[in-house]
């Protein structure tokens, strides 16, 4: 077995630290009678299909990569196959509501489903993934006569959506966007412009694929305020919901990429004969708002890729330092013994394994959050949930994914010099991994997000309250009074307390000198997910001591594994705490022409 | 051009930090009537052939890897030609005896055009890099006539050289090589056995290519005591010089790697035909200690490449920075400007710029040690200087290798999305750079051995020695008083404080826990290059404070990075030394089972 879903650790995680059974309990929840065991079941069919119908498709898919062939995309061998299957057992529709065909599931649950496809094969989750999205955005921003077109055939997977908002001079600044859109009179516009790093921008998937573009009207203003959005398929749709005429939207290209390579990133060319067909979303001149909604949740889908793959990357890795002989006991053994056994290869597994479980532990509370923003009967609660929901996002996208590329680089290095051959499947983690930190908005997008809407905007009050949530559970950690639990409250304590004064600092000076604060903002971002993972490790560790006698083995491995991201991880927040409040100035200090 | 020598960088390092004039007045040296100025000369010469040559060849070696065909592997296009004027011009040649053919040049000179062709071309510089240290091997530890026979001929780069360790179940632990040598009778040996990962184990530059293999003698104690060395070469070599039959050692198959893809990594089969007639180097069951002359040399030199390879990837981002042009200014601008005015942009080409040249700062002093420990006439010189030497080459090598995948993952980050894509040539050095922390020794490998040999071997002693020269370091820093001289003296003097903590720690508690001492060995080397790295940037500071006036833009930058390294690296260093001294223990805590 290639990949093996780690179910038990994910309702660990659902079950004491993300409260699978006050997410059941939600209004919108609570007549499907959910709770934990009907969880586990979908999970455990879930990893079934994770397990034996994509992982193995995964390295087949990087050693043959999509192509384009006389216009069309042509996928790697099998994802057509598997995708198809994806869709029949409805795995796209959990979420969404049960009028569009959706099985109206908590979204805590359908991300630990989602993390199964992720660590199986990112290439062939990208697809869901951004059909995902752009569901999001329609379900929010659209008519009713395009819903009703558009969203029940994607829910059940029948079409998939893609986001277009890319064009060559245009990356993390839409305000450079050119992509135009002419009203024609009929009420639809005329798009005409190039889109990039279109993922899944034409496959041969589905019959129909259901472009979501950024462009522009002809009077709107300049800059981000005049962009509007469209909904721009590739195929046409009848008012009785047929596959029409082919729209105006082409594949010129496919990139050559690093990684995921099965997974086609499209060049799409719009209006080249006359114009794509296109109908607006929303309001005018308000696209980029709507984006945002599809981006929020694809940002935090980025961020599970990343701990996905992290979790490959380690399973692949523990597998590998099993088998491997190679040098003795430093203790003493007759013979050469497993390399596991080395120090050092446990330093590097418990490293890796230390940031999967607090990523993936901050990102399932997260989620809850949001499950419970939309869906609690108390608006004090879903504005609180709401609050907290947003701040993470960016620290999910950002810190989940930075660390995925550190640890998929150690799987490599614990592989020693097979690592470095391809066929090993290690260096394919490292590829693919390099992407999630700059595609959905690159980290330094996502730090400015987080200091200037997240912490500016509210004054502190969102990070604020969350310190005080963390304070909570080191009382708690001194209550419990074990050895571990003193460990994690002494490294838990300094990290929050020296992230404070990161937030003090910021909210300070930014008026006076923005340039030196910002050139804090991704080191802030760190610091947030170093301190907030390292938050949830501790109210694992108070959980697994509470639950020891059940499973010892499995409960001892978790308090090891949180002491372990206390003494090794959370004991790097400080200095980088002081590389923010110090070390801004100084980051500033050249100009162009001295680098 | 793709690659600019950085000259100006180099002759500072070599001025004020190296002490280029020390090294030319060794007695070796004098006669030459070396200066600043032919050293500045001599690597003016290399800085054109390594742009000029070697550099343009660097992405075609990538996209045309090395391959095998009948039995013969056929290099990149334009590499053998390359190669070709690099004999031509005696580059090989540089440090060796001038009875061989050499310029008996000092290391340090040779150094800094090493370093150049390694960041021209990774692949290519490998080929001189392995036959550097076949020479030295040679030069130590042969007999007179297999000098005679080889040595001059690889001096000259008409040969080139080998290094033949691993086998399949023997990689880090050369305990378990079994490549057997049988002796013949008439003083040569027989060879049988397989190596794998020989680079440039086969190629097309030169008409016979002299390996060097650790092999067991039939009756050899068993481990790495029973290991010989022998002398292998492609083609014998006849009495008088002549290249004579083929040996029976053919290449079998190449690699198919993350990246140096250029380089052939070739496994050798020995003596399937009857047995490949080798020469055994020195004493029988000594091949170990010849092979780490070797691999001294070798170490040093993976340690360059990393510094080359991050200085490329540097220069790369820094010339993306200033061409893509996306968003405004954060102080404020008309219209969107050159990301390198963005605060995140400057910070992560600060920190490529901080740890690059820290690094070389550190890695020159060292090859400045090994000539003074080579040529001093002063016994105690001698010794001191090989005591640092020893030192330090387990952290040029581990320290400069790690910091260059960080490196060239920030390279990859600030391209945003263009990094992804092949074409643009960042996501080469991400590749290429993750082999150096690998091959010629693990990272891992670096810090037993800084731990063992190093550090416990002689308790203490070197590493308090330097730390001494660190304090006298922290004094001037505070006989300067600037105000980048005291942000200095404060982050060196407290990551000083906690190396001496962490040494303390290995010399206390080694013995009482081995295990939990070496789960910290990898973080006691980051902790070392980090420290050590940052003596030489607060050195650097010192000089450029004193020789502003002379040119104060050069001087400016570079006071301003040695103070950004104080502020950002050396602040890592008190957790990092936490980690190592508290965290020993829970990284051995779960069992394999438990993984």
């Amino acid at each position: 077995m290639t990949y093996q879903a780690p179910v038990k650790e994910m309702m660990f995680v659902m079950n004491h630290l993300a409260g699978i059974s006050q997410v059941a309990s939600l209004p919108s929840f609570e007549d499907a009678g959910l709770d934990s065991d009907t969880a586990e079941s979908i999970l455990s069919e879930s990893a079934k299909f994770a397990q034996e119908v994509v992982a193995p498709l995964n390295w087949a898919g990087d050693q043959q990569p999509s192509y384009l062939k006389d216009g069309h995309v042509i996928t790697s061998p099998g994802f057509k196959e598997a995708f198809a299957q994806y869709v029949a057992a409805g795995w796209q529709g959990m979420t969404h509501a049960q009028e569009y065909g959706g099985q109206g599931l908590p979204k805590l649950i359908a991300t630990a489903c989602q993390e199964m496809i992720n660590s199986a094969n990112l290439s062939f989750s990208l697809c869901p993934m951004l059909t995902e999205g752009a569901i999001e955005a329609l379900t929010v921003a659209a008519s009713d006569e395009i819903k009703t077109r558009f969203i029940p055939n994607m829910v059940s997977g029948k079409w998939t959506g893609t986001m277009n908002l890319t064009e060559p001079q245009a990356g993390s600044d839409l305000a450079l966007v050119r992509t135009r859109a002419e009203p024609v009179g009929d009420g639809t516009h005329k798009i005409f412009g190039t889109k990039i790093y279109i993922t899944y921008g034409d496959h041969d998937y589905t019959e129909n694929i259901i472009h979501l573009v950024l462009a522009r009207t002809p009077n709107g203003p300049a800059g981000v305020k005049g962009i509007s959005l469209f909904v721009v398929p590739k195929f046409l749709v009848t008012d009785s919901g047929q596959i029409g005429q082919r729209n105006d939207v082409h594949c010129i290209s496919l990139e050559h990429k690093l990684g995921i390579k099965a997974s086609p990133t499209a060049v799409l060319q719009y209006g080249d004969h006359g114009g794509a067909i296109g109908y607006m979303v929303g309001e005018e001149n308000n696209g980029l708002a709507y984006m945002f909604i599809m981006m929020n949740a694809a940002r935090f889908g980025v961020g599970m890729q990343g701990i996905a793959l992290a979790d490959r990357a380690y399973q692949k890795a523990v597998s590998y330092a099993k088998d491997r002989v190679q040098s003795r006991d430093l203790a003493g053994s007759t013979g050469p013994v497993a390399i596991i056994h080395h120090p050092d290869v446990k330093r590097m597994l418990m490293t890796m394994r230390a940031y999967t479980e607090g990523a993936r532990s901050l990102a399932y509370v997260t989620v809850a959050a949001l499950d419970a923003a939309e869906h609690s009967s108390d608006e004090k609660t879903r504005a609180e949930n709401h609050a907290f929901y947003e701040f993470l996002v960016p620290i999910i996208k950002g810190f989940s994914t930075e660390m995925s590329v550190q640890v998929a680089s150690l799987g490599v290095q614990i592989h020693g010099g097979m690592g470095f051959i391809e066929e090993t499947g290690a260096a394919q983690h490292y590829r693919d991994a390099r992407i999630l930190p700059i595609y959905e908005g690159t980290t330094a997008i996502q730090a400015n997000d987080l200091i200037g809407r997240k912490t500016l905007r509210d004054g502190g009050a969102a990070i604020q309250a969350i310190g005080q949530q963390i304070a909570a559970t080191e009382a708690e950690l001194a209550a419990s009074g074990t050895a571990a639990a003193n460990v994690m409250k002494e490294k838990l304590g300094a990290a929050r307390q020296a992230l404070e004064q990161v937030v003090m600092y910021v909210l300070a000076q930014t008026k006076s000198d923005i340039k030196a604060v910002f050139a804090g903002s991704v080191t802030y971002l760190q610091v947030c997910g170093l301190t907030l993972a390292g938050w949830q490790m501790a109210r694992a560790l108070l959980a697994a001591q509470q639950h020891q006698d059940e499973d010892s083995d499995f409960y001892a491995a978790k308090i090891a594994t949180a002491q372990f991201y206390a003494q090794h991880l959370l004991t790097q927040v400080p200095g980088l705490a002081m590389a923010i409040v110090e070390g801004g100035s100084v980051t500033n200090a050249l100009t162009a022409e001295q680098f």
